[in-house]
């Protein structure tokens, strides 16, 4: 079955993109290889806000050589050209997650991953974590959500940077779990 | 010259405890040695709430062995026996790490990491980083706060539960971008 990933860089303190949705700050190794990583995917899948932001970046906010969905209540179809709009991220991804195709990649942000978590739809986090101290921005998990148990399944330093890859598998919640609503608020 | 080390344990999402101060969701690690830690300090450093916090679960707020400095505008030294009170941290940190001794422990919490940090009186962040997503609570850095270059100096993985011990030291900002006072907010 296809993997949904969240795959992002983020922050010591937690964030992935500044208070305006800068990305200044994240620093590149050189040693990491974006090309190997894209080939991984062959489909996209961001909220609202990072689909307007990278559409102001130019390109329309497509991906070339990626299938791109974008989830929102608000948006329409029609004013998303190159896009899939979907208002139901379950109805949606549950059978994508079973069609035959490379992984998906939660692209951002901390909203969608936030609902796709609670829908149990998230099989990764994968976190290139930057050597900054940002002090305010876009939380990687936006609050307030679900406590998430986590199993690291990989790391990575690159020395050049400072900067750690780091790989989580998302752990299931206990059989019963779930219907207890654990949440902390 | 005695280091102020801010070491915490921290969520990967960016928490250094639940929105009530919980700190349940920490896996300690049984091959992390305390007591091999604890021997690298002398002197403690906590903000009001962390203080406060730690008188709620007894002991009086102190620690047995170590000299505790609380930082607050409104504590009054009279009500706070067995720890030292300032309001002006500068004043009493500049010249207590001059003096003889071991490493300075900042125990916490966000805000008082704030103050210290624009202050540059921080020298190390030492982050415990638990396989967790907490989804909300008080955060390593309290927001907003000035951007902070980090350098990687040391890491250890725990096998056992996936925690990652992150050693960095605070990069002080390069002469002259203190007075642009540039700020994320």
């Amino acid at each position: 079955m296809r993997r949904i990933r969240y795959s992002v860089a983020m922050s010591l303190d937690g964030y992935i993109a500044g208070p305006k949705g800068e990305s200044d700050w994240i620093i590149v190794d050189p040693d990491i290889d974006f090309s190997a990583l894209y080939k991984e995917f062959d489909t996209v899948l961001m909220g609202r806000k990072t689909y307007e932001a990278a559409r102001q970046m130019g390109g329309g906010g497509g991906m070339p050589g990626f299938q791109v969905y974008v989830f929102s209540r608000t948006l329409s179809q029609a004013d998303c050209p190159g896009v899939t709009v979907s208002a139901t991220p379950k109805e949606t991804l549950a059978p994508l997650k079973e069609t035959p195709g490379k992984d998906i990649w939660l692209f951002g942000g901390g909203s969608l991953f936030r609902s796709l978590l609670e829908l149990g739809l998230v099989d990764t986090v994968e976190v290139a974590l930057i050597p900054v101290l940002l002090g305010g921005g876009l939380s990687l998990l936006h609050p307030p959500a679900q406590l998430a148990g986590l199993r690291l399944t990989k790391h990575r330093v690159y020395e050049k940077t400072g900067t750690i890859a780091l790989e989580y598998a998302v752990v299931p919640p206990a059989a019963g779990a779930r219907s207890t609503k654990r949440r902390r608020r």
